[in-house]
């Protein structure tokens, strides 16, 4: 493989066994993390799956509960106040999206999980303590996995000029304070943006998650940069069903220093990342 | 005065005849506010006391505290849950900054504060709540100050380019979020950036708040940006004390559409915020 390209797939593979060795080497308990899923999106429950399927190879001993897409939200709270008191449990992940029904209280719903078992670090309070710097702070995962292909990529981040593309709760808004706490410079770029390829053109890093196929493109982009691409979108080739990202990756890797590819660059991290997170917990539970 | 100076003094005024207007129609308890002082700082005794003077002349109780400088974390906590409890409080502002001894505690302690009487909207909880964007948010009042100066002086901050200096939890970085959340482009900026005047140059809305006498020259800045100086340095011109703030002001006022003045610029605000805040806080409670 190229060595433009940030092989997210090999790095979260490393980052597994690290934990693997770890947890084999535990004398109580297993890490626990608890899974629930809302309704019958096909994505989710594939997301899912690959989670379990992850918690297994490493040693975590995963629980799930599914519910129907017209549950209620008292239905969910009760399960998650399960989780919270199992204490078998280290962490509880609610698959996201939620189900149209639900999906203005995600949130509120979030803010039931308790803060020691937040490993997607999503509550309310969670996303505070990163605002003010809290070593307590859990990373949100795909966040923490943005930082660490950058941290394993030897990109020091100090006073480089980042953008962030797109300001959403779960991925823009984390990894730009994320990026602020390792002295990048951040830019928070989003729809209402005006000059974003003036601002692309200046930035050393570039963060995409802003979910639009092939929306940042490579002319725009400053020779050398790092491209993190967040972004899986699904579009049809040739009557072919192909996932891409928010980069139009094979003109931007030309120009690009560090790049990563759509799947297999962000995508695993965010599941190591859910698993080294479960570890995390399970070191303030025991 | 110029029509390019936004007058912080004469806004403040405004907002505060606006707050006395509506506590005057109040037909229950007047609303109330609760200041902890720790030490003898003379500054921080003169600001407490203008805010003590504001709450009067707006119809706000004011409750005061004043602690040694050598008094312990577990009495000063106490102070806080004394006003928790108390039913006429409706805002609770710990003064900063905290003695030398206290300091690293800032957070530990502000956190005791209860969310509902969280004035200072400087609470983790509160603080991602601002990430969230949860309507229930405190603004904290210097940044909220900050925009109040936006709003009424008509800058629309949508799709402009703000830069902010300083990353503190208490300014920078609140301030940072609010822009966002008004549709500005963002970039964070702080000592470890690197290409300051750049940056500068292209920004339509600058905040400065690092605390440095002047830092911002004149000749980085666009024709026409607007400036908002949160920073108050008191530094010696000809031998007498004068207070100046991040930016060099009479440079810049040639370049600015707009500028806060240092003093009377933003500093009227925060009290004015302080008072609007408690307002707001008390309507939660009756």
């Amino acid at each position: 493989m190229s060595e433009k390209i940030i092989d997210g797939k090999a790095i979260a593979a490393e980052i597994k066994n690290e934990l693997k060795n770890k947890i084999s080497n535990l004398n109580k308990r297993a890490p626990g993390l608890a899974v629930i899923l809302v309704g019958d999106d096909p994505a989710s429950h594939y997301y899912v799956s690959n989670k379990e399927k992850s918690c297994a190879e490493v040693g975590i001993v995963s629980f799930k509960t599914i519910l129907a897409a017209n549950c209620s939200k008292e239905e969910l709270i009760s399960i998650i106040n399960k989780y919270n008191q199992d204490p078998n449990v280290d962490g509880i992940l609610l698959q996201l999206p939620l189900p149209a029904a639900l999906k203005n209280s995600s949130q509120e719903i979030i803010d039931h999980i308790l803060a020691n078992k937040d490993v997607d670090g999503l509550t309310t309070i969670n996303l505070g303590k990163l605002v003010v710097g809290s070593k307590d702070a859990i990373e949100p995962c795909t966040p923490r996995g943005c930082m660490e292909l950058l941290k394993r990529s030897n990109v020091n981040c100090s006073g480089k000029q980042a953008i962030v593309l797109g300001r959403s709760t779960l991925v823009g808004k984390p990894i730009s304070l994320l990026l602020n706490a390792a002295n990048a410079t951040v830019t928070m770029a989003h729809s209402k943006t005006q000059n974003l390829e003036a601002l692309l053109a200046q930035a050393d890093i570039i963060v995409a998650a802003i979910g639009q196929a092939e929306f940042i493109k490579a002319n725009a982009i400053k020779v050398g940069a790092v491209i993190i691409d967040v972004g899986i979108n699904a579009i049809e080739i040739d009557g072919k069903r192909t996932l891409v990202g928010d980069v139009e990756f094979t003109k931007a890797f030309e120009k690009a220093s560090l790049i990563t590819p759509v799947p297999g660059g962000v995508g695993p991290m965010t599941v190591a990342m859910l698993l080294a997170n479960t570890l995390e917990l399970y070191e303030k539970h025991i």
